[in-house]
């Protein structure tokens, strides 16, 4: 078989599986904030009808999986591989989210990186002619990320400016063997990256290092330069993290160009919605993805987008024990033609 | 292409990566018990030189997966891909091991089963064409998971006799190409099966149900039965499980026969050692197949071994809101002959 390999990170898929639909399913702030026409469901119950906010968060993105499969035409049970994980302690959220669905399942920890990182596996197992349809899915929930991680919701702490605030949204969307368009055509897996960053508000520093390692590679595995897309499109860096992604570049002489944007800058309006550094969680990237960003590829407003989705890989435990943060970027570019 | 798929879960691979190395690490206890002699280092410092306990998992997955390496003679950085994962919340135990290694890298949550499902992607990668070498590695450790999952440690609670005891564990191995053998040949991912147990303390009961889904699936989409297999050995069921599962065939007239094992009862000795139901925790499983099994199919003790572990998807949060237990189970399938 001819290797798919090129070079140390990347692979370049044969036959290219296509997106055959995608959903995103959002809170009441993702619904103030400038994407609102492109979630299928919008909540102004941050419960979704459920008793703790992580029932709320399976709840979510188990009506966000049913959408997507509706979308596609396919029954839920009938996709054959479904990959998937969440922020919360054991990946509850997707655990409890997909235990009445029946599909083979393959459970992921990548933190804000699981959009790419089920895309990733789902779009290899079809090209390695394991099945014809697979699903990826990821969610968070602020409510349920916020106690987890900081502090209970009613202590109302004060947030530095360098925080990000968690999305409260689900993505997912199901690939086909045979298409449609966009297809997936070059997948970067990314390598722990770890610069030393210890300040858990201050993601989007701790996670430029892997996007800036990972979007390197794949630029160097490939022989692409980010002229190459049309968007080049980071998870949940934020406001800061983006301006340190760039000037990583700029050190390097290359421009990252006005294709550039991070989900965690798109998601929330810089202007009134008090998000500090812009939004973060794995249902963040996942969402802008599933919902504005293959929409504006359907529309050919990008044809050529590469999305490199970034996941801190800390918990609070390790946070508490001095450990710096671990961060990973995972890239997968999809294209509105095979190559 | 020529589809591997064999009914709804099951895959049959067309290139059969072969295992070019594997290893397993252990606690105390673990050298204490009757598979001593399979481990490939032991430690009777628990804290493995680190200072805390979670920085001790990680420190000997680190080191498992470096034996790993040196036993398939590969650099540990030119793996190609890893998968791994873990109990810890978020994952901390692979996420810091992995961390300087400098290896493509897939995180994954199956909680006790991922060492199954690390196996089926990193087999499931090669096959696909994607690389020639890919590791897959877990850990448990009995000190981080007791106080993260019941009670601190000094406060000594005691455990009913349902209760199974972490295995302080890891093992790690190494996938190639062109073998040598045991080559992976078929694989059944499991679907979430949730009995409605929701005692923490009889995982066994919880994820019996799991097991026999997996396995009855295999059966099913292979066309094989019981018999085919020299060995059918679950993860961690335990004693209360292995039994439930049993049963549970007994149901269907398919007699498991004495080729069923369970890692759960095998790591640690039913006399004196205290264990209560058996063995349990990610480290389980991986230690029991990357040292016992593996061992004995290069001695043709078995030459035909479906290796089933289970894994229970709970969080101690779902579990104080009251949910039940979804658990799964994903099956590999070993042959010393391609098929």
């Amino acid at each position: 078989m001819e290797t798919k390999r090129l070079g140390k990170q990347t692979v370049h898929l044969t036959m290219q599986p296509g997106v055959a639909a995608a959903a995103c399913v959002g809170g009441k702030k993702e619904g103030e904030g400038p994407l609102r026409k492109y979630f299928d469901y919008l909540s102004d119950d941050s419960r979704f009808g459920a008793k703790s906010w992580e029932k709320a968060e399976s709840a979510m993105l188990k009506m966000c999986y049913s959408i997507a499969c509706d979308k596609a035409k396919v029954t839920p049970s009938d996709v054959e591989y479904v990959f998937s994980g969440d922020l919360l302690n054991q990946c509850a959220g997707s655990a409890y989210a997909m235990r009445e669905c029946g599909v083979p399942y393959f459970g992921l920890y990548g933190a804000c990186s699981t959009m790419a990182e089920s895309l990733s596996l789902a779009a290899m197992l079809i090209d390695g002619g394991f099945c014809d349809t697979a699903a990826a899915a990821t969610s968070s929930h602020f409510c349920s990320a916020e106690r987890q991680y900081r502090f209970p919701l009613q202590y109302g702490n004060q947030r530095p400016p360098t925080a990000q605030w968690t999305v409260t949204g689900a993505g997912a969307l199901i690939l086909k063997t045979d298409g449609p368009a966009p297809y997936v055509t070059h997948i970067t897996t990314g390598v722990i990256t770890d610069a030393g960053v210890t300040d858990m508000n201050n993601m989007g520093a701790a996670m430029a290092p892997a996007a800036y390692e990972t979007l390197s590679a794949h630029f160097k595995d490939t022989g692409r330069g980010p002229d190459y897309y049309d968007a080049i499109v980071t998870g949940d860096l934020g406001i800061v993290g983006s301006h340190i992604l760039a000037d990583l570049f700029l050190r390097d002489g290359i421009d990252l160009g006005m294709g550039y944007m991070d989900c965690g800058r798109l998601i929330y309006s810089a202007n009134g919605q008090d998000a500090h550094a812009g939004g973060s969680g794995c249902g963040c990237s996942a969402s802008v993805l599933c919902g504005h960003l293959l929409h504006g590829m359907l529309e050919h407003n990008w044809d050529r987008l590469l999305f490199a989705a970034t996941g801190a890989m800390m918990s609070p435990t390790t946070n508490q024990q001095g450990e710096s943060i671990p961060a990973i970027c995972h890239a997968v570019a999809l294209e509105n033609t095979r190559c």
